[in-house]
């Protein structure tokens, strides 16, 4: 186990109707909110009217910036920046999923420096202050309701990158599963894909020693495996999605990668796809993690068979440490084929026409990832593995 | 799973000579500290010294207190808290284990407060206020080091009891294995015996799916029951120690019991009994948990079923019900043994001469317990399994 620092300082709100707590966190931040949210869900459900209600019981001052898209977009981020400086708000609070959530970070940060908030994501700057931030999430599947990071995408450049810092964990999270039940089924599988790849990320290390770490991400990734069936048929199963819901909170909240140097390759390639054709990024997860075990795995062959084992039960008689740590890579495709996921570029129609252009970008600052430094060369024969 | 709120501010500075950050992270609170220490054997190691000059460093003004009793003593506290009144102290600063913790935390409360500080263990008042803590932690035990929990034992009315607030997690804890590489090995193995007493209390209840809670329970007790047997037979084993610190971190810190309905009923039981006789109170547990597992397991033995297969890998096969949940409880009891630890009262020389005493002050406040509500007479023939 390596030296590490943890702080979350987040506080959760888990639960039926747990929102009714949303108007008097807010006011402990100020009397001015900006309220950010998506592409209407949230309005559609009646969400939205209840947090505007709520607020305004505490006499709060409201606006709006709504419209946040899926692979949220740095001229929208620049929008929310713009109203908090003109009308000084004091907290931000985002009601939606983890392009919501991301993109109110980015406003966060934004509307606490007077450059371009995009040097935070070019790492031209690094964050030094934020409007406190505020969530009510309604999709299991970033973990950006704890945690201090934002992703964005700037469509000039083609590029999505993300940033990390103290500032933007949020005050407080709202997690309510019954919010989660409409989630139509393709975002609820691309939501259980991301949790997922975000312990993949994190459980796949040389870092000895940390087995309590492993064992507690070898849980999330069986909660996951067990509940998602249940929520893919019965969409209002409380108990599945309460529990698919936690699981994404623990999955990326700094809980299982304490002292382990983690991986994250899978999502910088996944960036450059999801820039280019902006796919949904959980469906481009799900093509491309079992790829990348299968070009890696040898670099610890014993991580992979404690994952096929512990994770999915495979049995070790009379197989080879090749076959075992196979049968557990197999077993992923197959889970992620049997909830509907994607499995090859293919099914977006993608193509090896960029396939140079994205390892090229992927590894513009040198090798990505640790588990194995992957060189252009490399991310070109994964995405290549992909189609 | 019940709705919960959780919140953890405390940061962790985990790893070999983090107490670096000390002086630093301490300065950020104010100008004046004082230091509360144990029995002297943070003096003899060198670390005292080590704090003094970093605190030194950052030209803070330092008081000590120093002696703070395992059952760390009310009137202990309240020479702390008189120190801090009188000279104005701005953070106090924990260095040692758990009872030194414990104590600290009840001088925070009491500093900020103009009545007797045992009003807040004695439910008669609820902290408001305190001073910050902060935490160089030398036992792997309690959690005291990432939670709001403090007991203290009132040697007057013989009353062991403890108290939780927002205001007393830690500010920040600095965890350095190393410093556990001298506990002796009782002292180790009381803490290990406590660690695992605190995820039995959380882990068997009745509240029903929350599979994650329990899986990451276990994933503590396997870690522990792994990494025990390494520390007692090499005690300067970094990994193994680093495993077992962080166990107990995780074993208290409103991790696993989100959303869960908890017990608790052991610990208000061995409180009584070394409120009377003054023993280490994981060598308590240690008699006791495995006898209330067997007076309660029939409430619920699919819960006891899962305890032994998934932490002890019992085996199912031409076994009843009973029979596994009973297999499991004997290995628990076992494991305790095989580590050192007491398994009757004989060990400590108690009879039943105060049986029914503690009986009737473990339940003056009505039954103990939520697996099992237990009554006075249930704490009799419990603790009478025990003698």
């Amino acid at each position: 186990m390596n030296n590490f620092v943890f702080q979350n300082p987040t506080k959760i709100f888990f639960g039926k109707d747990q929102v009714q707590n949303v108007g008097t966190e807010t006011a402990k931040y100020g009397k001015t909110v900006l309220v950010v949210t998506g592409g209407g869900s949230v309005k559609r459900s009646g969400l939205f009217d209840r947090v505007i209600d709520l607020l305004n019981k505490e006499g709060l001052t409201i606006h709006e910036l709504s419209g946040v898209e899926p692979n949220p977009r740095l001229s929208t981020v620049k929008k929310g920046i713009e109203i908090c400086k003109k009308e000084n708000v004091d907290i931000v609070l985002a009601v939606g999923g983890g392009s919501v959530l991301d993109a109110a970070k980015g406003i966060c940060a934004g509307a606490k420096y007077d450059g371009d908030v995009w040097d935070f994501y070019a790492k031209k700057a690094t964050i030094q202050d934020a409007l406190p931030l505020g969530t009510v999430l309604t999709l299991a599947a970033t973990g950006s309701e704890m945690n201090g990071n934002s992703v964005v995408t700037n469509w000039e450049t083609k590029e999505k990158i993300g940033v990390g810092s103290p500032y933007l964990y949020p005050k407080f999270s709202i997690l309510d599963p019954t919010y989660t039940f409409t989630v139509p089924k393709d975002q609820t599988v691309y939501g259980i894909v991301d949790i997922m790849a975000h312990v993949f990320e994190q459980y796949f290390s040389h870092t000895p020693n940390t087995p309590l770490q492993d064992q507690i991400s070898e849980s999330i990734l069986r909660t996951v495996i067990e509940q998602a069936p249940i929520v893919i048929e019965k969409p209002d199963d409380y108990d599945a999605r309460a529990n698919i819901l936690l699981a994404g909170t623990m999955a990326l909240n700094g809980l299982i990668n304490m002292g382990k140097q983690t991986d994250w390759a899978t999502h910088a390639m996944e960036h450059e796809v999801s820039a280019i054709y902006d796919i949904p990024h959980g469906g481009g997860l799900a093509i491309i993690f079992p790829n990348w075990m299968k070009y890696v795995y040898e670099e610890n062959i014993e991580k992979f068979k404690q994952y096929a084992i512990r994770v999915w039960g495979v049995t070790t008689e009379g197989k080879t440490d090749q076959e075992i740590a196979h049968e557990g890579i197999e077993k992923t495709r197959e889970f992620f084929n049997s909830i509907g996921a994607p499995a090859t570029f293919g099914d977006y129609n993608i193509g090896d026409e960029n396939i140079e252009l994205m390892a090229k970008k992927a590894t513009r600052g040198g090798t990505i990832g640790n588990f194995k430094k992957l060189t252009e060369d490399d991310v070109k024969n994964i995405l290549t593995m992909c189609l």
